[in-house]
């Protein structure tokens, strides 16, 4: 179905009717899957991992929530046949003094692959394109193939930042600029001279969706000041990754109010009550993001100490995932590793020999060093 | 914006081009809030009760989460770094199980609410409206009037059950004839003969919406033997109510593939990890419905053996709620409750000197008599 909408598109050209046609034929029956990283990663693996198989494949956090934010799910859900909203708010008001701006500009999800889903349908369609780095997170160009938007893939800098000069000057009539920072899958950051330069520069109309879902394990800082200077900015923000909440679901968009309501076009949605109070006790925790990147950072530096001792090519990366370079097609080694009982993450297209490989536990990362030493050969 | 909305398609007409003007315009900027029973209910009220305030405004359910679907919780929580799709998968299969159906006839969403707007933005538009009993419950309504979709509001037969002659007759192009069953606000059945009426009359093309977010309120059999058949129908759950898990979040909807697959034009978005297991736990918990069945219809039938000695007039109800007849405006009853740490719950158009009640604990409904006692004179 979703070809039949593409081929409608093709056949129309992209004039303004057809955003109409696209979304008549959509309501009329296609299915748009939820693609997130699980999702992403479960379907390049196309097999069922073994239930004691090592599980770096999913940007996932091994630490899971912090002690105080189980504290505040198990007292919260003795009370969970309340909606509760007095929670939302609280969390809503810290986040948004923790980034400076205004309450209102802050709308809190059950993590950021909705506000991403629905950033892309507020403002890319098959006359405003979705512009991304390459090698980059997916989702969102997903989301705007199956809408009629085009994608436009600009491929990375040598130094693996985002080529922003490139990326503005893709389209004139791009509707969303993207970057991920740090970048998924490469863990490697944009500097902000470069995002200014988005923000300066980018079409008429557009906006920068600035994806920090994984911008903790960066000492780097946020994009959150932009919106703060009511630039065309939105920002995504997740508790699944160092906040180890991928399955306890949260997250925040922030940007100007009249752009986060053009993301409610279907409603926002309730988030879980156990998701609202340990997000909220997770941003009370003052040394949290240190520690745990200090964790992320010591596991990751051990590692790729041990992978340059090995002469393995890789990317450096901030974060809590990296590319390895493996010389031969990356599926090869991904099935290997899988022989092993390591399930690693996935390859992509502009980089079919590298393999995207997320930090786990020390643990963990001991029997990927065994695994890859004798995959690699 | 919304009156913009309507302003537009009132303009043009009802034409097949004007629906992709719609999305155009919402699009461009419009934005649905999220209406569910808790924001309606705060939306009615207008001001913040206080902390101690009885709450019985929103069909919440004081018992919260069994104890089995808590330690469900506590077990999962720890594992919260994980996204956690196996659950999901033993969710499903076993309400899929419980209600006769396969397990692709069902999707799991984190409540009804989600899949009810869905399935309004999927099946109606400027061309196919939304018909439903009135008074009945909102949050269908406002999604379809915002995407430009007429609303036929039937009156309640004099049973209080739906008026389904007149039902299948509003409107020959009607998109959904929605009955939530049983009722939201008065808590009555609509019989499965009217049921099996709808299904065999109902306009060509439309899909009869049965939200069963109450049934396991009343001892009546739920409608999934219908879509077991394959008919055109969409079954709606949640864990909000008998279960006690508004706060937790996990729903379902139940129907034929090809139906469900147009609920997904924006991606499923992903259940929280605590939602499903507590769901899991509750299914798992034979006595659970018959118990808390029990417990509702014991506090209800004392209240309602009270009201009728005071002689007060309400509709009998076979659920966690019911319609009080005040004999004067609703409004200036609720303030009255309000003012004495009473919050019910909110007045519909249709009947202005009803007021919503939701059945609380005994304790509860004894500060409720003593209350209203008071306020009726």
């Amino acid at each position: 179905m979703k070809e039949s909408v593409r081929e409608e598109l093709s056949a129309r050209g992209h004039s303004r009717r057809s955003f109409g046609r696209a979304a008549a034929l959509l309501t009329a029956g296609a299915s748009l899957p939820f693609y997130n990283e699980f999702a992403l990663a479960q379907r390049a693996a196309r097999v069922e991992p073994p239930a004691d198989a090592v599980r770096i494949s999913s940007n996932e956090n091994p630490l899971g929530p912090s002690e105080k934010a189980l504290e505040a799910i198990y007292a919260v859900a003795k009370n969970g046949g309340r909606y509760g909203a007095a929670d939302t708010r609280a969390y809503v008001q810290l986040a948004s003094s923790l980034d400076g701006v205004k309450p209102n500009y802050v709308t809190p999800y059950a993590g950021s692959s909705d506000p991403l889903y629905r950033s892309t349908v507020a403002f890319t369609s098959p006359e405003r394109s979705f512009v991304m780095g390459d090698p980059g997170y997916e989702a969102g160009a997903r989301a705007a193939e199956f809408i009629g938007a085009k994608v436009h893939r600009v491929p990375l800098r040598k130094d693996f930042s985002h080529d922003v000069q490139a990326m503005v000057k893709a389209d004139p009539n791009a509707g969303i600029i993207y970057i991920c920072n740090p970048n998924n899958p490469t863990g490697t950051m944009t500097s902000r001279a470069d995002i200014e330069y988005v923000i300066a520069n980018k079409p008429k109309g557009s906006i920068l969706l600035l994806d920090e879902a994984y911008i903790h394990f960066s000492a780097d800082a946020p994009g959150t000041d932009y919106v703060a200077q009511d630039k065309d900015v939105i920002v995504l923000r997740t508790f699944s990754k160092l906040y180890g909440m991928a399955g306890i679901r949260a997250g925040l968009a922030i940007g100007r109010p009249d752009l986060l309501a053009k993301l409610n076009n279907f409603g926002a949605g309730m988030l879980p009550v156990t998701g609202t109070a340990a997000a909220l006790a997770s941003l009370q925790e003052k040394d949290l993001i240190e520690k745990r990147r200090g964790i992320n950072k010591n596991i990751r530096e051990d590692l790729f100490s041990w992978m340059h001792k090995k002469g393995y090519k890789f990317v450096p990366s901030e974060s809590c995932k990296f590319m390895l370079e493996t010389g031969r097609p990356g599926r090869e080694v991904w099935e290997g590793m899988m022989a092993k009982g390591v399930m690693i993450g996935r390859t992509w297209p502009a980089w079919p020999t590298h393999v995207r490989v997320s930090i786990g536990t020390q643990e963990e990362m001991n029997k990927f060093k065994a695994a890859i030493a004798t995959v690699m050969g």
